[in-house]
């Protein structure tokens, strides 16, 4: 789907049809300063007029711009919002503890999904999360932290045909231009973490999804192997995040 | 499976198996005073020997004997344990807030997720559910809080086959004999809150059970009205609890 007008119309419409069969009428979501939340609030937005709550919720490792960008997201688009400083109920647990930033990232995410998800009771609201396709077959996102939600509107859109798709939106030109980033500690970068471009990755997970997400079908003979073995590892090792927990099951 | 030595004996096996599966070798897992999360207890011990960890973490409005039963399960059986007190974490939030007690316990029930999800990756240990099958079915349990694990050994056994089950493993008997409680409020009891007994909620679950989860094809001359209507709107309104976020497909 190339032509951004159909692709928007056909995203509002679905969420709202997905919203609507769930019984709800009014959709809540993190809206963090990243191009992804900017373009899930600019579409509920569209598909929900005013029953929309964008939840703003920095802690003490987020960058200045995590609340300033959402901000002026919010005032530029007449979006509602609301602001919650996590950061006491992180540090409450974190102070305490010898954690690596890895475990602190992680356990921030799981507050913000726990403070998103007791807003939605209060606002009797539906979930919407804002993974996009390239982070959720990478298991690049926190288990029951950010990957938590109810509906994803750009969950089948890979990371690199969001940027295009943002700007035709008109989300804030600052927004589309920062680096991604998952702003779970200082400085933090997700293709720098990852080790390649947005662009590489997806190029390769492209050829994964053409193959039938089968390995063993898949042409790899035109990615470099450093590429290969680093991504299709994580596509592996994290597809637990993409499953139900397993129940075993009796005889 | 009626007989509890071939019962233990293959969740164990199967429990060591799924989690070997997985790369792992410990699990750790939330020890509230309960029945069921006493059998997971049991069952891992047997199956990790030292390589569990029992995580006891009480929060202010866990009864006293939230602490203490499990407590002295883990000292009659030689278990592994830590505490932790959530309190400070959940009333960095839950003191700002005007909240009903629904959305404390909810809360208070991701806080726990968070940590023991945390502890988890300090260990590099799995983390074990301890959701019965009745409380997977009619959904009492919190999405993305004491629903979340990576394996649950307990998932296909209904709450009333869990007592004599509990019973054979050696839980101990005040743990067998108290009301069940999810304990996220003061004086909650789950047969007081869902207004029938797990006996007859589970003779019914198990006759959706039988009609391979099909409403239509289901037996319900037998049961009274109430119950009938009261259970299987509760299963078919959480039925989210058991799914995926739903990814908006693109055409």
């Amino acid at each position: 789907m190339k032509n951004y007008v159909e692709l928007e119309h056909f995203l509002t419409n679905s969420l709202q049809q997905s919203v609507l069969k769930e019984g709800f009428s009014r959709v809540v979501f993190g809206l963090s300063g990243g191009l992804d939340s900017a373009v899930v609030a600019l579409l509920a937005k569209k598909a929900f007029k005013d029953n929309h709550l964008c939840l703003l919720m920095p802690s003490f490792t987020s960058n200045e711009s995590s609340l300033n960008d959402p901000k002026n997201l919010c005032e530029n688009h007449n979006l509602n919002y609301e602001i919650i400083d996590i950061s006491p109920t992180v540090l409450s647990y974190v102070n305490k503890k010898d954690m690596n930033e890895l475990r602190v990232g992680n356990f921030t995410s799981r507050v913000r999904m726990s403070v998103l998800y007791d807003i939605s009771a209060r606002e009797n609201a539906l979930v919407l999360g804002s993974s996009n396709k390239s982070e959720i077959l990478l298991g690049y996102g926190t288990h029951y932290g950010d990957f938590a939600c109810a509906i994803n509107p750009i969950g089948d859109i890979y990371k690199s045909d969001l940027f295009d798709f943002a700007s035709f939106l008109g989300v804030d030109e600052n927004i589309i231009k920062k680096p991604p980033s998952a702003d779970l500690w200082r400085g933090q970068s997700d293709e720098d973490e990852l080790g390649f471009s947005y662009k590489k990755i997806d190029e390769l997970l492209r050829a994964y999804e053409k193959s039938g997400f089968n390995v063993e079908k898949m042409d790899r003979g035109s990615f470099e192997k450093r590429l290969y073995d680093t991504i299709m590892s994580r596509v592996k090792n994290n597809r637990f995040k993409r499953e139900l927990p397993l129940v075993l099951k009796l005889k």
